[in-house]
This record gives C-alpha cells, sequence and structure tokens, in this order.
C-alpha cells in the first residue's frame, strides 16, 4: 500500500516524503535502541568520560519537542525538558527515569509526526520559526524542511555515537 | 549572490539545494576535522576498541566514491578504497597514509558536487543504480535523492563518533 501511494505522488510530494522518511528512520532507530536497553545500559557512557546514553536519549527528545515551535506546529508538549537535556550538560541534575523519557519520546514523535503530515510541499518550504519574515526574504533556504534534514542530520550524529555503547549481543 | 540564486528557484530546485546544502555541510566537518589532526591523533579511536578516526575517514571516502556507481554519474575514482575500508574492519589490513586518504576525500568530492550539479530536479527522482528498472517500477521511492540522504545520514552518523575523538582545543 505504501508502495502504491508513492507512484500517485507528484515530485513534490516525493521529495518531501524522502526527507520525513528519512526522518522516520533515525527516530525508530533510537527508539529500538533504547527502548531495548535496561536501566543499567542506558547508563553507561558513549565514550569515556562522554555522554551517557539515557542522557543523549533525553537530549533528543527535548530537540525534538522544541521542533513544535521551530516548524510552527503548535506548542511543545514538553518544554521541561530543555533544563535537564540542553542548557546542562549530562551529570549536572539527576535525570528522569528511562520510562518517562521513553513515555515523552513516544509522545513527542507520535504527535510531531502526524502535525508533519498536515503540511503541504509548498508548506515545507514557508520560513521556520526562528527567523522573522524580513529575514526569510533575505534567506529563503530558512524554511521549515531545512530544519527537518537538520533535526534529522542531529539525530543520526548522536545515534552513532549511541551505538558505541550498545552491548554487544550475546 | 548565493542567496540571489535561491529567490529565483523553483519549489523542486529549493527541496534538491537543501538535500545537497545538508551533504555538503557533514563533507565539511569531516574534511575540516580530519585536515585538522595529525598523523598520531588521527590513530585514536573513537572509544575503547572501536575504529580508529583514520579507518572512518577512509571509510567514508570509499561509500562516498561508490556514489557515482550508485547515483549513475559515471565511473568511479577509488575502487581499490573497498577492500581496506568497506569490506574489512579496522585493524585487519596496513591503512594508507592520511595524506592519500586526504587526497581521495578532495578528489571524490570536488568531482561528485560537480556531478550533483548537473542533475536537474527530475531526475534526482530517477531509479538509482542499485534498483533494476522493473523494481523502481514497483518502488518509486528508491530514487538517487534517497541515496543522497542516506548517505548523508550515514555521514553524520560517523562524524558524531569521530568527534569523541577529536582531543580538546588547549
Amino acid at each position: 500500500m505504501h508502495e502504491r501511494t508513492q507512484v500517485t505522488m507528484t515530485p513534490d510530494q516525493l521529495f518531501i516524503a524522502t526527507a520525513i522518511s528519512s526522518w522516520r528512520q533515525v527516530v525508530t532507530r533510537v527508539g529500538a535502541l533504547c527502548l531495548g536497553l535496561n536501566e543499567e545500559q542506558l547508563l553507561g557512557e558513549v565514550a569515556p568520560e562522554k555522554n551517557r546514553i539515557l542522557y543523549l536519549w533525553g537530549h533528543l527528545t527535548a530537540i525534538h519537542d522544541a521542533m513544535f515551535s521551530v516548524l510552527r506546529l503548535g506548542e511543545r508538549l514538553h518544554p521541561e525538558l530543555d533544563a535537564i537535556f540542553i542548557t546542562q550538560p549530562d551529570r549536572s541534575t539527576p535525570l528522569p527515569t528511562s520510562a518517562q523519557i521513553a513515555k515523552c519520546w513516544e509522545g513527542v514523535h507520535t504527535e510531531l509526526l502526524s502535525r508533519f503530515m498536515t503540511l503541504s510541499p509548498n508548506e515545507w518550504l514557508e520560513r521556520h520559526g526562528n527567523v522573522s519574515a524580513e529575514e526569510f526574504e533575505r534567506n529563503p533556504t530558512r524554511h521549515r524542511l531545512a530544519v527537518l534534514l537538520n533535526r534529522t542530520n542531529h539525530a543520526w550524529y548522536h545515534l552513532g555515537q549511541m551505538m558505541l555503547a550498545k552491548p554487544k549481543a550475546p
């Protein structure tokens, strides 16, 4: 069914579907990795003295939650995560439990994806929320799609790190 | 000038320009990181018993070189890299020097980018080289643009790892 849907897409729709597919892929991989680890494994560092997996999971949750605002898709769900996972480095404040992060992770991504689906290809090329209309007129590359690709890249960057700490299968 | 060029772009062209910009960004970052490290630093592991930076640099060079074939953009420049950096894990064969990898890295990316510029938006939606025309008819998401995003993601994944081994600025 997925394939048949694609056949009827316009080029514009195909471009956007490709970008969203790339986003879904990293979200699925991060989720599968983290949900498959126990609390002790989640507290493993990705490398000596570097971030713990649980911190990176919360960090990605917070950054993605902020996408509601950056993409002008409504109120974000968990602004309280920023103080723990964005403005402070790992080990500066106690982290929420993995169950709490998992719940935020699921909620944020389900809701984000459903709002992505409401945007037309042209709306993806509208300005993002961190740029004024005047700035956007001077630099039309600062659109929503650029944010989506940027956050996708950011998630792959951290997934690469998290995978280093993944315990080997027995 | 860059900005003015963008203004006159069609939505299709903007989509592609955004994807290429995302690709350039990670290529620039990997290049700047690796070219800024000395031989000893390049031989540092990204985490205990994990790949060395130099290996990952060569790995990305080989994967990107293979894009000439996968994107059907002509002959690849360095097929000899595959045996060292794709089919074999790190530490199984002696690595080329960093100067040799740097030369391949520069050559591959200069040439790739110049060929990217020859493709129209619709050509980016044509099948990639690892899929037959029949398969592509059944699954039109297997186009060149999907390869570009996939390789961009792959590079961000490894950049995240390489950054862990980057020596702190004094």
